[in-house]
C-alpha cells in the first residue's frame, strides 16, 4: 500500500519551504495541500491543534509539526541522502545556527522589515550583526553543508527566498556583497539548484502578500 | 587519555540542570564549572560567543550550546541508556513538546510571576492553557517518558523544580492537584528520583535569588 505523506503548507511560508526541500531532497512523494489561514481547513485543526499554523506533515495518519522538528522527523523516517553530517559535533552546530536562523536572524530582519526611525536602525544593526556571524560560518564552503545541500541550507533557505522580496519592498539593502560576499554567493547558489527552484512561489506573488503583512503588523500597537 | 568533559553552569539556571540530568542519567563523569553571570569567565565567553550565556558543554575541545542541542549531543555522542524512545513519531512528539515547554509554557508561568493586575491575569489563563495540554500528554503514564525518565522529562524538569519556588514568592497557585493532578504526580515522582534530587539547587538559596530576579524584571519597562 502506498505511504500517505501529505504536507499542509501555504504559498509564502518559507517554514513550508523546507519540508518541500527536504522531502525532494530524499526522493519521497508527496501531495501538498495549500492552506488559506485565513479560513483554515478542519483537516489542518485536528492535525495542529496547539498551534493551528502550517507546516505539518501528515505521514500515515501521524501529525508532525514545528519546520524544524518536522525535518529531523525526515530525516530519522527516510534515512537516504542524509541531511545532517554524521558527526555529532557537527550535527550540533548545524542545529545551533539553525535555531540561531529562527530566534535572532529571522525577528532582526523583520523587524528592520515593518519598522521605522530609530527602531529601525537598532533592527538593521542587529541584522547585520547576526547575518556576519552567519557570513562566518559558511567560510570556506559552498553550502552551509559543504559541497552539498544540507540541513542548514534548507533551515536558511528562507534567507535566500525573502531578502529579494524584503529589500523590494522595503528600499532597504539588508545583503549587500560589499559586507556579506560569502551569503550573497550562496544565495545565489543556493537559489540556482533546480530542486529548490521548483519550490520557489513566484516573486509576483509574493510582493503583495508581504506588502501586506507589512502593513498588518505596522498597525500592531507593538511592531515586534 | 581520560575525557574532557566540563559544563559550564550558574546554581540557579533550569537549562544547565538538564544537561546535569542527562550527563548523570547515562553516567558519565564531568566537572562542572560554576559560572558567575555578573562576571563571566573568559572561558564562557570564548565557549558561548553568541549567547554568552550558560549551559554550555565543552567536550574535549568542542564547546556546545542551547540546552536542548546539548542533550541531542549527549544521545548521539553516548548511546548508553538513551533518553529519546527509538520510534521517529515518538521523537517528534518527544521535541515538539519539549519546544512547547521553552516557547509558551515557560513564557506564560514568568509573565504570571512578574506582572500584576489584568496582565497576570492573562497570563495566568494562558499558563493555565498551556499545562493543561503537559497534563495531558502524561495521560496513563508515570512519566513523561513512559515507566522511565526520557528525554521529555529532562526537557520539562524546570517545572518541578521551580514551580514551588515561583509560587512561595508570588503566593500563586499555578500547578494544583485539582486541575492539574497528573503534572503534580509526575513533579512529585520526578523529584524524588535521587539521580534528579541530587542536583537540586537549594531551595533556600534559590528563593532570593528569584525575588531578585521579579524585582529586575519588575522594573524594566516591558515585562516580557
Amino acid at each position: 500500500m502506498a505511504e500517505e505523506v501529505k504536507l499542509f503548507k501555504t504559498l509564502s511560508s518559507p517554514f513550508a519551504l523546507r519540508v518541500d526541500w527536504a522531502l525532494r531532497l530524499k526522493g519521497i512523494q508527496y501531495e501538498s495541500v495549500l492552506e488559506d489561514l485565513s479560513d483554515k481547513s478542519d483537516l489542518l485543526l485536528q492535525n495542529n491543534p496547539v498551534y493551528k499554523k502550517v507546516p505539518v506533515l501528515l505521514h500515515n495518519g501521524q501529525s508532525i509539526s514545528e519546520s524544524l522538528i518536522i525535518l529531523e522527523y525526515i530525516e530519522e523516517t527516510w534515512k537516504q541522502d542524509p541531511l545532517l553530517p554524521q558527526d555529532p559535533y557537527a550535527r550540533a552546530r548545524a542545529r545551533f545556527w539553525a535555531k540561531f536562523g529562527d530566534d535572532k536572524v529571522l525577528p532582526s530582519l523583520w523587524t528592520a522589515f515593518i519598522s521605522e526611525g530609530k527602531e529601525q536602525e537598532a533592527a538593521l544593526a542587529e541584522a547585520s550583526e547576526n547575518l556576519q556571524k552567519l557570513e562566518g560560518e559558511l567560510n570556506g564552503k559552498k553550502f552551509f553543508g559543504g559541497d552539498n545541500i544540507g540541513y542548514l541550507d534548507i533551515a536558511l533557505g528562507w534567507l535566500a527566498n525573502l531578502i529579494t522580496v524584503l529589500e523590494e519592498i522595503s528600499s532597504l539593502k539588508l545583503v549587500d556583497g560589499e559586507r556579506f560576499p560569502l551569503l550573497l554567493a550562496w544565495m545565489k547558489e543556493f537559489s540556482d539548484v533546480p530542486l529548490i527552484k521548483d519550490c520557489w512561489p513566484p516573486h509576483d506573488k509574493l510582493i503583495p502578500r508581504f506588502i501586506a503583512h507589512r502593513q498588518v503588523y505596522r498597525m500592531k500597537p507593538s511592531s515586534t
